[in-house]
């Protein structure tokens, strides 16, 4: 909280309003499923510049705010109540800061989504009037870009937890499975090797490659010859993994995807190698994208070689040209090399590492 | 689709503009796990009223796309490119829109979250004058307030999963488990049972009664003499299901408890037996309210006892004084009454019903 106030006021804020599930869990310590799994109440922290911060909810999760924040100042409102969701409230607590700038930051920016309807928050504009409502999420991306000892523990416990589901992945390829059958498999395992949810498994398979990174399970039965891709973020104590591992299902894979998936391995070491103190994001990508190259692959359709990583499955900064983001030690990066091969094929490899 | 455009002529709309999970799987077939794990890339939709519909999508997502939509004209950019992600080309195919009405409708209002960042949506309504955008939510809730048979199949498909997992709760329960370690075993057992996810399970527990009902897992070790909760809402093909069951753990429950129990049961029979055509939300809450009511009870603090259930957890309407949304053959809702007692305790019963 007082870094990110150090950061609010370089920004000159009297106050950040904030919506979403990351930036709530990172300063308020709010931990809940029920408040992101249905649109229908929204949840509201206001964090000003000096003074105390008060928690604006529904009177439905005052019990569950109590056994996990530190703020003590909870206004609530009984929800749902759609022609007023706490704004009067809201209004108020926003409107009471003490005014030094006159500007209140929200997540409005890139790579944020607010957490409350569209027409709520602008109509919450006027009512705070003078104060002027602006993005705040530069502030919340610069006080989240470094991870702490204890976040840094619970990535690494998430990806502890995937790579040993991966371990059991071969044992888990039943003759017949299709991908839908099999990522519920890799997604029990996950939750029952200790992960709290497991919101992202993507799956590829085809015979001798794939054509999607991103694609949710399909009902396609896994064959021999098959190359297959599981690229998953498991979640562990409100902070994910999110790294891949390719297989060749029942035969070694041919001599070109096994040369790709050399030139994706070697990239990813020196993408890794790359990812030091003082480098930027834009130096990861090249160093990868050097590798690549000179092997003569074309770079793919992701648009980065990788991304940070925390609260959220993707975190700014990106590792891709005109990213100058710099690093320092505590940054948590993907590490995530991709090529285009062959017919319409695609290969990916991912790492996970913290500066 | 052609349904949706009756609405949309009614709310004189000249096109949708679509950018959030359950309107995109709605109307566009769309399906990915990846759009909606990561705020770095956003997805948008236009759906114009008279003309072929239009996806402009990031790079990366056109071969998911192609694979699960029925839309052919997909337009896609580089990203990520946080200065200018696809808004010229989204500008450019909301323009071109026939231009009868003026206005476009988006994700605004009640109960939607708008998946852009607020100041990319600012700077679109800019691009698009003479258009105005304007709330189109009521359109997509009205477009989705009845589910077709192909629908109810598919929420019934997740009860059944959810309940064969509540068949197995007794065997599940170890002495010793914390609440975290049944809700991972849960979890699992509704992945296993044929769950794609597992996106909401919340869990109470507490000697002789708990005290919230919307509370993640904990570390509390379950003991005898606990009532222990379970609410869950596992996807199935897009679909939810949301119903929960209580237990007593190793021995029967206190008078009171079971007393408070029964009521809630009653007043659950009370709600289905009004969830009747032609019957509005509010009936639904008051034939509820009556039972408890009658037996001398509080009406809890969740502000509505049931609600619309579909391609999200809830979905319009509330069962609550005031919400006159007509019951129609194929709404689904869920009958929610709770009650408080005791000191600081709540119960509540959960039930799904298609009308």
């Amino acid at each position: 909280v007082e870094r990110t106030r150090r950061f609010m006021t370089k920004a000159r804020l009297d106050a950040l309003l904030i919506t979403a599930e990351p930036n709530m869990e990172y300063l308020a310590g709010f931990t809940t499923q029920f408040a992101w799994n249905t649109p229908a109440r929204p949840w509201y922290f206001v964090l000003p510049l000096t003074a105390r911060p008060v928690a604006v909810i529904p009177e439905i999760g005052e019990s569950n705010w109590r056994a996990t924040s530190w703020v003590a100042d909870v206004r609530t409102w009984p929800s749902p109540r759609p022609e007023n969701e706490g704004l009067d409230l809201l209004a108020h607590a926003l409107s009471s800061v003490r005014r030094r700038f006159g500007r209140i930051g929200a997540e409005l920016g890139p790579e944020t989504r607010l957490g409350m309807p569209t027409v709520d928050f602008l109509r919450l504009c006027r009512m705070i009037r003078p104060f002027a409502m602006v993005d705040g999420s530069a502030v919340l991306r610069g006080a989240r870009h470094v991870k702490s000892l204890t976040e840094v523990a619970r990535i690494r416990r998430a990806a502890t937890i995937a790579a040993d589901a991966f371990d059991e992945l071969p044992a888990m390829v039943r003759p017949g499975d299709t991908e839908k059958d099999l990522v519920r498999k890799f997604q029990a395992a996950m939750l029952l090797g200790g992960a709290d949810k497991t919101p992202y498994t993507a799956i590829g398979s085809g015979r001798g490659g794939y054509s999607s990174i991103i694609m949710g399970p399909t009902n396609r039965r896994i064959a021999k010859g098959d190359i297959l891709l599981i690229d998953t973020g498991a979640r562990y104590d409100g902070y994910f993994c999110d790294f891949d591992r390719n297989v060749a299902i029942g035969r070694p894979p041919a001599p070109a995807v096994r040369r790709v998936h050399d030139l994706l391995w070697r990239a990813t070491e020196a993408g890794i190698d790359a990812a030091r103190p003082g480098a930027s994001a834009e130096d990861v990508f090249f160093a990868q994208a050097r590798v690549l190259e000179a092997g003569g692959i074309a770079l793919g359709n992701v648009g980065r070689f990788g991304h940070g990583l925390g609260k959220l499955l993707t975190e700014p900064p990106s590792n891709k040209p005109g990213d100058r983001t710099r690093l320092e030690p505590g940054v948590v990066l993907t590490i995530e090399p991709s090529a285009l091969y062959g017919r319409g094929k695609i290969l990916v490899h991912e790492e996970n590492v913290v500066v």
